[in-house]
């Protein structure tokens, strides 16, 4: 008989490990289940055992009504196994001798003796879910079983955990959180005790609030009324709640030393009594945790499908669609968990469903910025704000998190310069929000412009008819080629023309501004070397200033004072301004680091340049992406107004806010409404969000939660260029046959491809993002450049493992 | 002797209701906490006799050492009260006999017999804080002490809850949602014993995931390391924890039946002897207990004067602002919580700093639609989506909230019509995003104009220079006027000329566009009286068709069918639109009620007549905000575009959505990726907005949660005109003196004062909105236009309060 088999997952593939792999593929090919406790003493165990016993029987033919002692004698008891199982999870009482009665009956992890886990797990010094032990156990099962129909249709695998719902780990965090990423339904037993309402509640809302399904709670009903309560308040649909009759007593009360809990040879007449009364209950359940996995498994076959007839993705040609659609069914710190219905496994020698972890090595576009651990303080902090304020409009009025962060941000990148900060929703309104206070703010320096635009303080004069069409001034924006500054159209006016703003998108789009080619720079086999912009060269006859050294050594030295080089690129752009009669100073480069136009990394002397060559200078810069707080830190210049969004919320949800200098914001001032900022949107503000930044921005500086704290911190405090990914390795891949540039700063690492058709349409990066993609990392293309973005918190053997794949991929496309 | 005092909150001005008042007032002149459990018999009421103890110690200088029995036997026991004090809360085993000791000892509330709380309320029909016995006692407690100094200063008040924080309370919520309403920082009582760090642990989750404040975690510390671990966990900084002694044995069982847990006469030695080694203990929790509530009163008072030197508030003049910065501590339900220095007591006949709680009548620019319940429904799915997905990418990618909600949106506003959902992040991109989407279906309808305009499918030809700019044509929206569609530069271009868009706000406006002017529609003096606006009158002379009628019965027969009508003013708008030579036929006019004009209700004929005279139709309309699922539906027409917010996630976070036919999706399909959309956000269908809209979607049409769920939804099913005001109230309201129109649709009503001096500037409803203040009603102005806005779930009485409180303001403000 095979009653029931744990989950296996494959071990990680760093061996040695010693927390649960982050990066394991979960099979979807059989039925799990994990049992958590709303309490220590509510029969998990318990449950565990009449569930184990509805299986056998389900195997077997057994009658649920007779001789149910036998049933619960080979797989009740205080570990509820039975001779073909094991278990994978901690427990205060795991008998490792019991064991030895089947070769295959394994203990994977247990403590001893039986204290509480956090102190087991303290002494001990051991982690769970060792890979080593889940690779042997693995290929036990197989030599006894055999392959094939044992790990597959109507088998259940039960975990069972230990404690409550929030016990330690030996990884120091509740084990609902050890165990997030590996996407178990869970069953809670809730407790049915007086009390046990708010127990178990509290229990499943924990479990909830790491991501858990929780689809079955089971309650041992001691208190009357208890699971009927519990039922009306976690609510209809997603949850059953299953009553049981109150437990047997307890056999024998646990000690605290040594084996107390061990299991019987034989069950006392009580729990077999117990058992043989449950048994149509867990024939129920049993049919029921089967149904839910295959309607789960059947909702992730599915959802390719339905969102292809219903959503419209962004960036997307829905009629040209060559990759299959990525099904995501959670994200786990920096990785996403990813539906795959045809996985080779290389254990079980076969092919079936599973999830496959994928390293978001495109950040979700951009966006994410925190490890798992950060993620949980992020949210913890997000939900207790959302409860406590919903939104609250922000006009006027003020709430704690709204006015915190706005402090925060004064102190951090306002440092020395911002006097203000002005909410909105995304990058694409922040800069929208900039532009506003860019025209303003020129024109309040410009009077005689301003009285030419008519831009007078005070109200409208009464009865006047509104004059503000075709204003008799034009005023454009300074941009760099190739920039992205979102896809609002103010926020579109501000980059030069492309594909991307042509009429195909928008008939409206004029291009206000003049757009400068800057000089940028990559490793060429091994090489800093400067590819010059065609405006740069212009300074060259003009000042007869000699033009810039064409590589460096280092980022170090890129970045360094480099005067001269600088005075010559002032000329350049000097030159090219020169041009304009009455163009606005705003610079809306996001600089240093150009994303959309295939990570280019602009050469810094060329951009404290064109900022010192502004009058008025607004600079967007991403929060610790660059491996710096923001890019104006590194390029050590001050701004006029600046920009943050994506990683502010750490890559929660959306929020974005545009730092202003006092100048800017006394611009607004004046006797009527009609002089101050006239923009705002509905979520101004909100809670949520700001809550969300505040802990996002605490948790990248805390050496406790990002491993690469004090890196950060130290190369901050130099405005020194840091790349996580290491100069050395992106030097190394910049030698790698088939690579023509390497680039890169801070969090991200981009390979430039060696082929003929470059340019964003260009498909020379699939077969690279392929390979990555088998190895379990998640790219996306750009054009021909195949880049990779961690987090500010990303660890060193992530780093070497994404490293090691893309060498791998690039090695394997060009040989 | 005074030991302490429970807090006592101004009750309800509705007698009889039977839950916690949550438009009760706050005082903050003294500290309040509110201890709760992590379970039953943790040492709740241990914790709060030593507390008790502690303020005696403090006011009375009894020595921490010395005579501990006596202090105990005055204040320990079962109930933690001295002769002074009383208790709001329900408990398992209040002692109602023993408050006849002194006839200020009460017990506010006790279920009998001492059961779990669920079941003694569902047996006693009774609920906690009734308005009654608050008011009794509170002037027996002014009788006994006199005014002034008991209530001020270093008092302590002290509330104990019953059983555990998710123990059901009389109106079947968990009583940590209860008392949310009251903003109490809380202290945990842990449990110290074998499980207790998961269940003290989950017990605080659980009560920061309804925004409680939990500075302090108290525990009785009986298996080491508990504490230690727990305050590890809990994270640093916001929350102390504090160990204590393992408590004395209890002196009696509980029994299931009667008084069992009646306070003994004395206390046993093992409990005097616990309090005299716990002294010093409590002595400092005391003191850190004063200082935090100083510290939260303090922070609240400077708040205002912080957000001034920080923030960049949105449509608000910084140098003219003559309101008061409103500090909000607190949103529950559709109220917020707002701090006051020096509130009058009119209970206490002095002033003192308090919370005010404010009826949220702008529901916080409009974003609000749900009650407490729907809240908490809402943050908990929530919750469980941003734990399981964080944010992932949605392009060529799905997550289970993103497709669920996009079927469900095609199902309700998209039935019939709309084949595909596009995500943004608020009401402004997802106009930008609809105006991307009517020029390509435009220019698709056109095929000359779009070779004119150089619109070709497929990739840009190689090498051939970008010919975006001054494409040959001109394209146009066709608008309102006195419409808002957002502050983006795109979305403004679709609006009038007028002070918001002019050369102070952007010098790139254009307008667009051609902006008609509707007939709009208002009781005037009990009448439904139409306003023609000044472009239908165009169509008389050219058509003699008869023009529409000056007044009408009712909305019903307002929006009736009225074809006569309906023809006349298409012939106007054709009129008009003959003008136009290429103009897109796109209508972004908010229908049917346009908000930031003034809540002008536009003639529903003329409404229907501009999209039947247009070809391309967007229509933008509020999720039942309008008493109908959205505008369209009561319209009865059928868009090609449409745009949803604000209401859409409930009003917790930003995100939009544009739904599209299939044409209109068709007209971006091709063989290159440039054909696509080019329009996206970073946070595209963000799991966490997506699951509040879900939840939110569901909430509106539950009738266990929603109250006005049934009226919604017959009103929809015949797509009928429904104010939740009542159309009775609204008549009545244009009777008063000094009003010259009323007007409003769903959830809302509007008040257009009689002032000489009309318009946005205009501050005549000043005075009103003051006057709303006083009554705890928060309402922002439209220039001379007073509106109250509610959720689609307000319930009747709080209508009428409100009804009440404004018809009161409007008649004392012409008095």
């Amino acid at each position: 008989m095979s009653f029931f088999r744990i989950a296996i997952w494959r071990a990680s593939r760093r061996p040695g490990s010693r927390s649960l792999a982050t990066d394991a593929h979960i099979p979807l090919s059989y039925a799990a289940i994990c049992v958590w406790g709303a309490n220590t003493g509510v029969g998990k165990t318990l449950v565990s055992a009449g569930l184990a016993a509805a299986v056998a029987r389900a195997e077997t033919g057994f009658p649920a009504d007779s001789d149910a002692r036998t049933v619960a004698s080979t797989c009740g008891g205080d570990l509820a196994v039975g001779p073909h199982a094991a278990r994978l999870l901690p427990s205060g009482g795991g008998n490792p001798a019991y064991s030895s009665s089947s070769r295959l009956a394994k203990t994977l992890f247990a403590w001893r003796p039986a204290v509480s886990p956090h102190l087991a797990a303290a002494g001990a010094g051991e982690g769970v879910a060792d890979a080593a032990v889940l690779r042997a156990t693995l290929a036990e099962l197989h030599a006894y079983e055999g392959r094939g129909p044992y790990l597959r249709g109507d088998c259940l695998a039960l975990v069972e955990t230990a404690g409550g719902v929030g016990s330690p780990g030996p990884e120091g965090l509740p084990q609902a959180d050890t165990l997030r990423a590996l996407r178990l339904p869970g069953l809670l037993v809730g407790d049915g005790r007086l009390g046990g309402i708010s127990a178990t509640l509290a229990a499943y809302e924990f479990l909830r609030a790491r991501g858990h399904e929780v689809p079955f709670i089971v309650l041992a009903e001691q208190e009357p009324g208890t699971s009927a309560a519990v039922a009306s308040l976690v609510g209809r649909g997603a949850t059953q709640v299953l009553s049981l009759p109150p437990p047997p007593a307890a056999p024998t009360a646990p000690s605290a030393a040594g084996d107390a809990l061990l299991v019987p040879a034989t069950i006392d007449a009580a729990l077999a009594d117990w058992l043989q009364r449950t048994g149509s209950a867990f024939d129920q359940l049993r049919g029921e945790v089967l149904a839910q996995h295959r309607q789960r498994v059947e909702d992730l076959a599915t959802s390719a499908q339905r969102a292809q007839r219903a959503l419209w993705w962004p960036f997307y040609q829905h009629a040209a669609a060559r990759q299959p659609v990525t099904v995501v069914e959670a994200r786990h710190g920096e990785r996403l968990l990813a539906f795959r219905a045809e996985a080779p496994d290389a254990e079980l020698g076969d092919e079936g469903a599973e999830l496959q972890p994928l390293y978001d090595a495109c950040a979700s576009w951009w966006t994410q910025g925190l490890n798992a651990r950060a993620q949980g303080a992020v949210l913890r902090a997000v939900t207790a704000a959302a409860a406590r304020y919903g939104h609250v409009i922000l006009s006027g009025t003020v709430h704690t998190p709204a006015l915190q962060l706005a402090e925060a941000l004064l102190r951090l990148p306002g440092h020395d310069w911002a006097a203000r900060v002005f909410y909105s929703d995304n990058g694409s309104t922040a800069v929208e929000v900039a532009l506003k206070m860019a025209f303003r703010t020129y024109l309040s320096r410009k009077p005689d412009l301003a009285a030419r635009a008519g831009v007078v303080k005070g109200d409208a004069p009464a009865g006047e008819a509104h004059s503000n069409l075709s204003p008799s001034i034009e005023l454009g924006v300074i941009g760099l080629t190739e920039a992205y500054h979102g896809d609002t159209l103010g926020a579109m006016e501000c980059v030069a023309p492309s594909p991307y703003n042509g009429p195909k998108q928008t008939v409206w789009y004029r291009g206000r501004g003049v757009f400068l080619d800057p000089p940028t720079v990559a490793l060429e086999k091994g090489v800093w070397t400067l590819s010059p912009g065609k405006d740069a060269r212009a300074a060259e006859s003009k000042e007869g200033l000699p033009s810039p050294a064409g590589a460096f050594g280092s980022l170090a030295e890129l970045f360094g004072p480099r005067e001269v080089e600088q005075a010559y690129y002032r000329a350049a752009i000097e030159t090219r301004l020169d041009a304009l009669l009455d163009g606005a100073g705003l610079v809306p480069g996001r600089p240093v680091l150009q994303g959309s136009g295939g990570m280019r990394l602009i050469d810094p002397a060329y951009q404290r340049a064109l900022v010192a060559a502004c009058q008025a200078r607004g600079v967007f810069t991403g929060f610790w992406r660059l491996g710096s707080p923001t890019a104006a830190h590194l390029l050590k210049i001050s701004p006029d107004i600046a920009c943050y969004a994506k990683l502010l919320t750490g890559g929660l949800v959306p929020l974005a806010v545009t730092l202003a200098t006092a100048e800017v914001f006394d611009a607004f001032k004046g006797p009527s409404k009609l002089d101050a900022l006239l923009h705002g949107h509905s979520y101004t503000g909100h809670p949520t969000g700001c809550a969300a930044a505040l802990a996002a921005l605490r948790c990248y500086t805390d050496a406790t939660i990002n491993p690469n704290a004090r890196a950060l911190q130290a190369a901050a405090a130099e405005a020194a260029p840091l790349s996580l990914w290491g100069e050395n390795t992106m030097r190394e891949l910049s030698h790698l046959p088939g690579v023509k540039r390497v680039s890169g700063l801070g969090t991200v690492v981009a390979v430039e491809l060696e082929v003929p058709d470059a340019g964003y349409a260009s498909n020379a990066a699939e077969g690279v993002l392929a390979r990555l993609r088998a190895r379990d990392v998640f790219a996306r293309p750009l054009g021909n450049t195949v880049y990779l973005m961690c987090t500010p918190m990303t660890d060193e053997a992530t780093i070497q493992d994404l490293i090691n794949a893309l060498r791998e991929a690039l090695l394997a496309e060009t040989a």
